[in-house]
């Protein structure tokens, strides 16, 4: 594609040779002279004088320190949200192209799959189930009975989705990811062993929800473990049975959810922290990394620390700790000074 | 069913309309007119007044504060556990019929599959394995040779089971488990490389275990990782090589036992904790969430926190640095009288 | 094996009869008659009278004090090194004997297969890639297209790679790890709503890694997550998207880093550790278990703590805290003597 072109796509104005070719997208430090970076951050501004690329995005008001021939600028008004548009225009040829049902997957009676479905290989489908159009399931994947799968979504190798599931449309589920997997829960005897409560419920995965790898969602005692529209979760969360979560929360990696608990709508949760059960936190919370929440949370805004506080609070206790041995020593001094 | 057959079957009273049908069973909040529902927990008892559920099986004692015309209470001794039994029978009914070796599966040289086993549709199993009767492979789960699994088990799908380990009875392993891979071991060379210790040992889980999914159990170096008889381990959880796990201990999701580490029986083990290697805990213990464990527990008891203490000292400890601001003041005060 | 063919492997001198055979390793709690063990650690002196072994590798210097006519001695300069020495002579005839590509595997057009390579049953091999000499894979994993795989690795069953993967010789990967999800980058848009940032660079992992069970390594957004030379990642461990660790580096389980973290050679990071996105950890840096890294690391040593502190410090704060009811006592006590 021509410089040119792209300046049409994005509303830029180009500084340079608008004829030549970009045929990729790249970042600063390691592009080469057919791809098109950007400048968004000035941390990165120092890499202006040094990349190989053959044209920078840059803001409108970027200010060039060392002059250099060789590249051309592409002003815009925002060169990330440029940067990202273009990225996808190149994505889209790069999307897999994937159709049709393999002869080597497993498709059980009773089970209707819509128009334009990709089925790879070894991929085994139950009976009841609902696949719905431009559904694509790739290789080894699992899918038990009565499970129903909207349009558009993918689903990738090596998942297992659970009897009687529910998922939504455009939904995306990586890799190694467990689908309603029995909830964890036993009654003790009085023999100190423990006895299996059954897990009848399933889960539900509503639109545009995406799923990290090796993420897992338990379903339901009773009744159904939920994931609100437009959730984002990343690779190697836990959620136990009956837990549900608002929309567009997004989780990062390995964090863990206890049963029942309820997470409100926006809430962005850190990497590794664990929630207890049956507690509710409410929208727009927002809870740090590796962070224990073991109350429930009614008021918006950042909680961190080992046992979740506020983060203000959180930080002021960290400096009192950190200063514990100064506040010894005043201690000793007065100690000093009164039994003399 | 009729209610009155369910007052039978869990020897209760029936006040009001013993003729109605009951099709399943139900959360108070989301249950429907032809469910059955309970009271245990007076928290519940707030919905009382809302549920749509047809019957509650409440306890002798349960006061009926406004009564309700269209619903039919059920008496028992104990609500929940009635409850459980009654949610067990109705589970009998939704239970897999799952049967047959697939056409699909790949079953090895000198494999003994026993009576009425099921093995599902691209299973691969090894050579020298023995699977006992009764027992259930889901899709897409892999077994290496010499492995042995006893009866009654349900092996759900893409689990993996490396080579030479042992599955006692009525064990169930949830999907993406992987049982046997090897220990992480190796030995720094000189050219600070590392060289892999070959894990020759293997796993052994005994009878009556549940075991989570994307659980990992890795085989021992030499010798076994064991885990023993009605051990329940729920999700996502690292059992390292040689680490042995007693008798009815429950784990929650996301621990992590390093190496040759001892638990003993009858421990409960909360989620996100992790237990260094090499230690002992002995038997009765229970560690929170997020607990960390770098020391043997010769006691039990209750531990929590950062580094693992008793609860007690641990909750003085948390006091303490609650408390810190106002010992901080405390000092400058004193400070302030003593220079006057 | 007869006892001095393994002496004369090791260069060893044996103590007793030096025709015994042995047929293999065994631990020092439960080696039988016709296994060698070995003692290095003083800690299992302790066991030199009870183990059942025939044969124990022991120092030079190693002083007998009840003296065993049933047990042969085999002294060596290392014990614990000539041990692994032995244990890889014992494994090599334990090694799988796999060859060959089985019927039931689906490889795609294009994609070139080395010699010797075995591929098991339900794999899939999608187009354009490329499986070096000597390379396993074992059943039910699946390779998308344009992955480049080198020589004498082993993938074991159930894992997943992403599309123009490129992996290394001599790579070992454990069941159920993912290498090449998508990393986790979105954009909220102005209705609260997320829109995906394609994700279009891969995953590169070097010569001799060996990666262990359930572990992700999610694909850059754009270039490279790179793993390099000699690393060595445990179990469920996540990697995110441009993250890059040095070579030799050693990662214990349930490990978290997030995206475009650098990781220097070198370094050992205990389990369940979490490092932020976005900084640098520098050379032979040592992170304890359960760590917080929060900033760049730029001085070797020993971090650890909820908030990693070099340890010296952070023991000193822990002694600290564990006083804090000692100085509130003092207070006290300052403060009646102050007001008598």
């Amino acid at each position: 594609m021509e410089l040119e072109e792209i300046a049409i796509f994005l509303s830029g104005k180009i500084e340079g040779d608008k004829n030549i070719n970009i045929a990729g997208v790249g970042k600063i430090e390691s592009a080469v002279k057919n791809e098109i970076t950007f400048i968004s951050n000035p941390l990165y501004e120092k890499f202006f004088g040094e990349t190989n690329a053959g044209a920078i995005i840059v803001s409108n008001s970027f200010e060039v320190k060392e002059k250099r021939n060789d590249i051309s600028l592409l002003r815009v008004d925002d060169p990330y949200l440029s940067f990202l548009k273009l990225l996808e225009k190149f994505n889209e040829g790069k999307v897999d192209q994937l159709s049709g049902i393999s002869d080597n997957c497993f498709i059980d009676t009773d089970t209707e799959v819509s128009n334009n479905v990709y089925v790879g290989n070894f991929v085994t489908i139950g009976k009841n189930c609902k696949i719905g159009s431009n559904t694509k399931i790739y290789a080894n994947s699992s899918i038990e009975s009565k499970v129903v799968i909207g349009n558009s979504c993918i689903i990738y190798s090596n998942v297992s989705i659970y009897k009687e599931c529910v998922i939504g449309n455009n939904v995306i589920i990586h890799s190694g990811t467990v689908i309603g997997s029995d909830g964890f829960g036993f009654v003790k005897q009085s023999d100190n062993s423990f006895k299996k409560i059954p897990q009848i419920g399933k889960v539900v995965i509503e639109d545009n929800v995406e799923i990290g790898a090796n993420t897992c969602i338990d379903r339901a005692t009773l009744g159904e473990t939920r994931i609100c529209k437009g959730v984002k979760l990343d690779n190697q969360i836990q959620i136990a049975h009956n837990v549900f979560i608002g929309e567009d929360t997004v989780i990062a990696a390995q964090v863990g959810i206890a049963g029942s608990t309820k997470i409100g709508k926006r809430c962005m949760i850190g990497g590794q922290s664990g929630i207890v059960g049956h507690i509710n936190i409410c929208d727009d919370v927002i809870i740090g990394a590796s962070v224990g929440v073991s109350k429930s949370i009614d008021k918006p805004g950042i909680y961190i620390g080992y046992r979740a506080r506020p983060q203000r609070e959180s930080l002021l206790m960290d400096i009192s700790i950190r200063n514990l041995n100064k506040l010894e020593n005043k201690v000793k001094d007065l100690e000093q000074k009164f039994s003399k």
